[in-house]
């Protein structure tokens, strides 16, 4: 048996790097960059009015007051989108303004907006309109400068991120139409049990329904991962054997629930050593889940033996599956958050201690956490009302009220799809 | 001009609820259930064993010591999956045990189970074998009693409940096979103006990518939305109208970014009053994001015109498309949560603030939160740093360091995919 850090540390030692790819921006949400990527436009592209107004000199408006307004002859109207903007000519400059619209590029020589609603606006019948100002302008009002945002080549996103729509926001602003990404890992998933049915409710005596292969199958998209085969084994060497071998191969990660503790019907271990698999652990300091098995296979796939019951399935996800699918798709582990235990926590003597728990944040921005009633590994009524995992570490007797707890949420922040 | 609180009520007043469809449970990860949902079967189906190890009579143990030791003759093993548990004779039933595999049923008439290591097992050569124990069992020790999770008829999921993999996990082992959920929301978008660029980095003088177009496609999705049609107008009231008409029909949600301000170009709000929609409201005392426009359509959709800047944009649907998403699909409206500011944030007048800000929890369980630099309504960069949106409420100066905010998630906590 080892601890938990001790497996966590063995599940990320000599694992392989999947490929990268490059792919369409437009398809990229939800992938890992492989890379970090430049920007290649800068952002603005080009000085443009933050408002609607007019463009001047500020220079020009320094003596403006009420007393002394300045005035302006309105040159013309710039709207965003209408190609190079005019090049007033240097002499005259300081006399005109031109109108202009938010997004629009200012005309080369002048710096500053006024907001239409800060000028009076003359119509002079037969000549030009003629805009008066009674405030000065800073140099750079209502301007938004060239790269203000976003520089060309500098880093516009670090490798190793998920790629959100705010995201793919920036990237498209700076210019990119496609993206280095990780392949999402292919994972494979072999319920096995004499005892499960797959659907209906009128069940023969001694079977239930497998609820471990519905969460998988919904699991398994949201962090990343492509689910390429699924099946259910009985109980039985050869069944086992021959849909192992038949899943394992091309899969990066093969997953199995039940079969994998002491009894006489735990069949996966030497299942998995007769396939020539290497068990890098059998068992964990955890509860739920402390048979859990992690080994790797002849062909490179990394296979996680999970217990059969449900809450041990979940926790076998959580802690370690997820971590080896973060750890494949080239991101960085996630960090717990620490919140208040709302009542004395017992804690699992060696066993380090996975609960089923719900957390709030109270109106001073303290997060309270509660461990939930029924923590019985069998039991997945108290999962449906937990938002969290909440941690109890080894070797503690028991943590009184008010003590900071490590939490994770039930999936990770950045769970999307791809 | 209304209030957010305004506009937030006139969003839920008066919406049609969209229709409700059963669907298979293996395709319903996150749907929102249109009923609540009740359980075709107890969990556990029948008493069964929490651990291997033997099934006894708990009164037979009671006067088991390390000097007295009571012995059982095993009468066979039990695994799951077997079929009906064996059914002891009454007569003699105290003095057998039956060999138990975890999960398998115990017994009728049998109350208990000791583990496998907690007896000394004698194998009797030409007899039946023995087990002894040392240690009396409780009634009901270690066995897991039918109904303990969930008890058929009773509820499983609420109504208003968007599925993640852990609710299929209830499900499924509850004996559901299909549930009814809300049709998802039909979404499209129309990203207007002139300066818009869809793809390339060698762009005309003037112009710009949209950034806005790819935020909405990777965003839809996430939070239950169809997107059904995206289009681009210029800032041309024909086309704008055309591509309108055409977008609006069959959509319940219609998304335009651009052309809502007061400005020249402005079409938005007269091509919809033409089209016969109704404006609630234009215009909503929040930074960045005021000129926000609200319609119904005369088919019945609803139509939210977002300013053109990618923050306005972020804003809009963060805080008004999400929410009328979240109505019309029939989740409650989500809270948000309070952190600790780490500076002094200054407010904006009679507007509500929405930042791009970063929360951290500290060691103590308190979440703080940073309004980042760079909060105008052109600059994504921040927002590629944010983890949250911190709202300021109007009508405040300066909150000084350490008072409580109002954040909430870049994405909802719920958000994923259909």
């Amino acid at each position: 048996m080892v601890t938990y850090e001790e497996a966590l540390e063995l599940l990320r030692t000599g694992v392989p790097a999947l490929a990268s790819r490059t792919v369409p921006l437009a398809g990229a949400a939800g992938a890992v960059t492989a890379a970090a990527i430049p920007a290649r436009l800068s952002v603005p592209g080009f000085a443009n009015a933050a408002m609607d107004g007019y463009a001047v000199v500020a220079a020009a408006t320094a003596t403006a007051s009420p007393q002394t307004p300045v005035r302006f002859s309105v040159a013309g109207l710039i709207p965003a989108g209408s190609g190079a903007p005019p090049v007033p000519e240097p002499a005259t400059r300081d006399q005109v303004a031109w109108e202009i619209l938010t997004g629009a590029p200012v005309p080369s020589g002048m710096d500053a907006v006024v907001p239409l609603e800060r000028v009076t606006r003359v119509e002079a019948p037969g000549g030009p309109c003629i805009v008066q100002l009674t405030v000065p302008l800073r140099t750079g009002q209502n301007v938004r400068q060239a790269g203000e945002d976003f520089v060309a080549g500098r880093r516009v996103v670090e490798t190793g991120t998920r790629l959100g729509p705010h995201h793919l926001m920036g990237l498209s602003a700076c210019g990119i139409d496609e993206v280095r990404v990780w392949t999402s890992p292919r994972v494979v998933v072999l319920t096995t049990g004499n005892e499960l049915a797959s659907e209906g409710a009128d069940l023969p005596t001694g079977t239930i329904r497998d609820a471990n292969g519905p969460y998988l199958r919904a699991l398994l998209p949201l962090v990343g991962a492509r689910l390429t085969a699924v099946a259910q084994a009985g109980d039985d060497v050869q069944e086992l054997r021959e849909r192992l071998a038949r899943l394992a191969a091309g899969a990066d990660v093969v997953l199995t629930t039940g079969g994998v503790s002491a009894g006489r019907l735990d069949l996966l271990p030497s299942v998995v050593r007769e396939m020539g698999g290497k068990i890098v652990f059998h068992k964990v300091a955890i509860r739920p889940g402390k048979p859990v098995l992690y080994a790797r296979l002849p062909g490179g796939a990394q296979l996680f033996g999970l217990p059969g019951n449900p809450l041990a399935v979940a926790v076998g996800m959580r802690f370690f599956v997820l971590p080896a699918l973060r750890a494949l798709q080239g991101l960085p582990a996630e960090e717990a958050e620490m919140a208040l235990t709302v009542e004395p926590v017992r804690g699992r003597g060696t066993l380090r201690f996975f609960a089923k728990a719900r957390v709030d944040t109270d109106p001073a921005g303290i997060r309270r956490v509660r461990i939930l009633p029924g923590q019985e590994s069998f039991r997945i009524a108290p999962l449906l009302k937990a938002n969290c995992w909440a941690i109890v570490p080894p070797g503690v007797d028991e943590i009184p009220a008010g003590s900071p707890l490590e939490t994770l949420p039930l999936y990770p922040d950045d769970s999307t799809t791809l």
